[in-house]
């Protein structure tokens, strides 16, 4: 759980994003989720906010995250895989906890098949982030330092 | 288990039901899940009928539930949420088990998103109800008193 | 006309309902147009309401009992048959009157071809019923008997 | 009524029709639709049926007068004109009175705007004819010969 | 009927607009069809033209009302309503009649549904008005004064 | 080749019609290609017009059969066959050789699958004739004693 | 600029209006862009308004002159030919500045090539007028005079 | 695991699978998921491969499961029922893991609706066999002993 | 023609399969045609089946081919090449003479250009087998031995 | 065959252009298919270059020919005619070769109907000449001079 | 200006073809804008003809190069670059000034992006040339000396 | 010109976007684009780099402002506005000088209407941020630091 005056965030990861590092390097780079999760955290830290880290290769698993979310986060960062794509369960999930979203991708999907340029989650989020590589997610921390009022925003 | 003569009904609600009365008041009333289970229940007793009831957020959990009620159920009352949009999946499920289905939505999907607007549920159910709230599983239960010759049907 | 504490209904049937019953009854079943509208206005009077029946082949018919409902009426209950799918006409009639309305359809449509799954009254529609037989027009009724409030419901 | 050994056909032209050559001659010649009701006359007699004929401009007025046919007639030769394009009434009101249905249009349809090269009544239709002016008529006569075993068939 | 050196315009309504003034407001102001008939009448009548109105709520009402204007009338106002959108039956008619016809719509169909951004009567129509609220029917009547060549044009 | 006073006519068949009467009787009946092309003689014969017959399984060889019409024909019967959804290059030889064309398709394509609805011959046709079964040939003959002004027509 | 009671109007034209009266004659007229230009400041005076004109080629140069009205216009006359079909720009311009929009099409636009029935500027305009020829430009100065309560109105 | 120089595959089934020869006969026959696994297991011994099985009716358990097999085999066998047409999650999975897979279809999906006929799953496979029923998986088995250059491919 | 207890086999292949083993091996690889017909013959022979082979570049040629495999042939074996995509005519072909139907690609159409995805004859094929290089003839003769109930099967 | 130093060409005429200077000659002129050839052998002589000439109506024999040139030309000059939109044999014909590939068509076949706007031979020509009449086979001779480093080119 | 008896061509250049011979080689050559311009020159000036050039960046300025070409230019030779695919002003221009006009692109269009495959400048022009390098603009000129009746050509 | 130690970005800005903070706040703020250069100025400062800052209504002035980057700036931060969904010279100019492209939405393009939601733009870019406000400017400027490995990213 947050401490009082340390909002946090829940950095959610869909499926096959567990294998970050190790798969298609050419396409998402070498840095492993670990490797994120760490950045994003220490990032967040510097801005005086905690994070709280999912991944499930499982949609439902991601609603549960979501909703969990409801309770103590403030703000989702969220890279929903291939369920950008498929899923009008995600994009209710998230308009059901009415928290601010950033969808952060790690390549630009625009520049992939065209089934991967629509993102249910693009309709609901406030920032989306594409092909920026690993570095999308310290600018999805910033923007919530910005959002949040943070110190160091 | 339903009791020799009493049919035994399964109410299925997909993702994000279970914050019901929680989210979007103003798309979704104030009545919980459990509010609709136990009003299913009751009504469905007085027609001499029992109701299992089972809430997952995974499409596959969602399958699995539909399997089940092979066994023991004589009915299926489903809400499917966003799976109606995207799961060809628990199309083949009801398909599979050959039970009568009621696919209920509490809104009325055709007033919502195009994409809201298509059901795979729809082209396997018997009965769809849209639109109708709470009082939608009122009709889907009278619906299978009809459907099974019960008393006060 | 309704009595003062009577609230008056307009039970609506489109093109070729008046064949209810002595057509295609793999499709439709046996139940007579004149059957359904005694089921209604006798499941109407237990709530004290009263019923008022239009049949018609005419679109225009369809709209000019729509707009009488205006003076007289407090709700629509319409199965608008095949004007369902190609009418922009009886849409602009149900927003113009501004009444609550429910669709009853008594197949279910979106196991038809695929002209058959779009309604335009869906889109105004408050409640869609498809596909649950003659009982469906029961469902309308006690769906208005909980919208005004009426004993009973 | 039909004599007893003299089957009835019933004639019915959709919508404009009534204005047959007076109007657009380039497309649809100089014949009159009496001259056509006049000519399917003479040569269904010749085949020992009789033609009653019905035009309207009114879908429903169209609908109406398949229903009829229903009581009295062998079958149906309809030129539906524009209606043929837009009416799912008038093609459930053809499948409800189960009667052979040949379907006439004077020009061909499939020359003219991409928006009457689909026909709602061909999908039920029996037979279609398009593009032989006013001897698509004597042709849809001939076909009844033929389907209802009439001498000089 | 016209008179000699008057020539006669008819002004042609279609579904709902016998309710303009009564719904819908914010999207059609508060003007009645009797009021702008008056207008209409009026304004033709500075330039020496009088005008038949009709208003239907048929198509083939409209169809018919078409056909008289060969007749007697010099060109035809229309504001063909949700029938703009759906009827071929309609295009058909003006075509038959080969008069000159300006279509009005009150509200910019063009701001409001995508099912009401095409109009079948704009592919004859000669002139085509939308948004100008009831002064559009002036702006239809001015035209026909200056296609006809009439004083005060 | 034709006399001087007796028009010659080429009835011309697409592929697979070779098994007419032999295949999906069902859809096709039992009346062979053979059948039809005497009949087709005969009933010419009866207008003074003599018939050349063609069958290819080659829209090359169909080509070529259309391209010889030119020489000694007055008009052409064809039954494209399956060509008649996908062959262009049908269409451009119809559209040399510039003589009349009646296309006769036995059983009606527009109640068969969505690809066999359209025809690129039905875009240069006179005269289209789906469904009257081997019947259709007698229309087709008859159109062309009609259009030719021959005896007896 | 406008003197204090003289709201002024700018009237803006799009590419290739520059030669209005000088190329296709059958479809624009003999009229030329300084004819325009002439007459609605003429009938803008009448009501006491003033008139500002721009015509440009360049899709920038539109999307200026539409920023400057902002400074000292009351509304904006625009026939944005060939930039209607295709410009975004053109579009959020009007947006931005907020005023109100008459579009002028000198032909009817729904007449000609498909590309050409779609008009971005018509999504933001209050009032559209095609078909009118140089008319259409009078309609448009009254349609002002009536908004902005203009004597003369 | 798989021993040294035993290649061992991974046979993944898909949702609803687990009710292979207990549903829907004529469409999948009577042969039950054990009884394929236990036949590809010993057409695979033949050839000196081993196999691990899933089933799974959640598309994040199949994720899972495509991952494992990056760790120890040789070769994906998958069956991925109805995610064939709706997941990209799959897709990428396999892309990720970077293994040749073969995909099997008990029935011909292209005989089946629509929405069947396409799968992500193929635009990554190295072989997709449809229609072969039970069979298909010897096909595969056999086409992983050529590709791994078994004795007895 | 096949001895009265080996039942015969017809192998037919599509334009350009004739180059096989010459033209783009990276996509087809260095197998030539008449390796693939005696590697099916041998194959066959074990199963105590014959195989005739045809390869046409010609689409009535394949048609003939088709046609006359209704007279001594027990089954088909089709790699239509490019006229999968394009040809209606050989869908009717083997719709006609209702033999059962084994569909080979050598690559897996369904990883090259979209327009290869969609095969007609898939739609009527039993068997669909892609991707599988020459082995998939393999497949196919095994198929054909498990249908037809051979030894060795 | 070509002399050692006297590279060939293979100038292919696709359906109907045998019929060229005979046929609809405000489309395509009166310059017959021999005039073209001559033309063609001459200008290609100019640069020390042979021609082998073949006109077919048949796809197949289009086929054999793209494929006999592998053996003895240097580039294939194709009018593939209405096979042009049709014919994906075409397309792997001219794949497999992998000579050089000019596409002449004497009209602009973007002038013409939508489905003549597509060639399939387009996508894998270096050069595609539309429009210059008996001209553009100059240029593609004059193009291969250039790529072949003809003397004159 | 033209000399009396020399007439002069405009070569119009549309965006980014500034940059010549300086970008993506590998599409687009080596060769400069300059080169071209000189070469078309030359090559005009044999045919006693002369050139003007324009290269804008700008729709507008190309629109209004186009202009300007009425009053002393008897041809258009244009590479419309991007605009191509965006611009129905172009469109308008090439109308409007009635000039025979030529279309040329150095790369074949047709091999790369779809939304490079239409072109509405190819719906006006008399002659489309793609894919012929800068060959291509010495054909364009060879056209104009034929369509000139100029000598040399 | 940059300094030789200080790399020089680009800030390019579409049309309508010289009037930031001035319209429609709700959808776009209140920060002005003076605003937005200055910050975006000096974050660039603190990494040590410069930046030249360019706005234009004109497509083509974007495409000009483009090329010269080519001469002294590493890369290129753009806010294309309308011109993202509209234009492929921009598409082109940005390929052609292959410098990094970081493509910045003030809003989140994603909920706003559909013909907003492609950008040719982004299928060029490397990164894409869209809906982070002002801020997007700044996580381009650090995203160039990263890139070009600049102290303090």
């Amino acid at each position: 759980m947050s401490s009082p005056d340390a909002p946090q965030l829940v950095l959610v990861h869909g499926p096959n994003l567990n294998l970050l590092g190790t798969r298609e390097p050419e396409t998402y780079g070498t840095t492993t989720l670990a490797d994120i999760v760490a950045s994003v955290r220490e990032r967040a830290a510097r801005h005086g906010m905690s994070v709280r880290d999912v991944q499930s290769n499982s949609e439902g698993g991601l609603v549960d995250a979501i909703h969990a979310a409801r309770l103590d986060c403030a703000g989702i960062i969220i890279n929903p895989g291939a369920y950008s794509h498929t899923s009008v369960a995600l994009l209710d999930a998230l308009a059901a906890v009415a928290l601010p979203v950033v969808e952060v991708h790690i390549s630009n999907i625009h520049r992939r098949e065209a089934f991967r340029h629509h993102s249910y989650v693009s309709s609901i989020a406030d920032t989306v982030i594409c092909g920026a590589g690993a570095q999308g997610y310290d600018f999805a921390v910033d923007r919530f330092a910005a959002l949040l009022d943070r110190p160091g925003a």
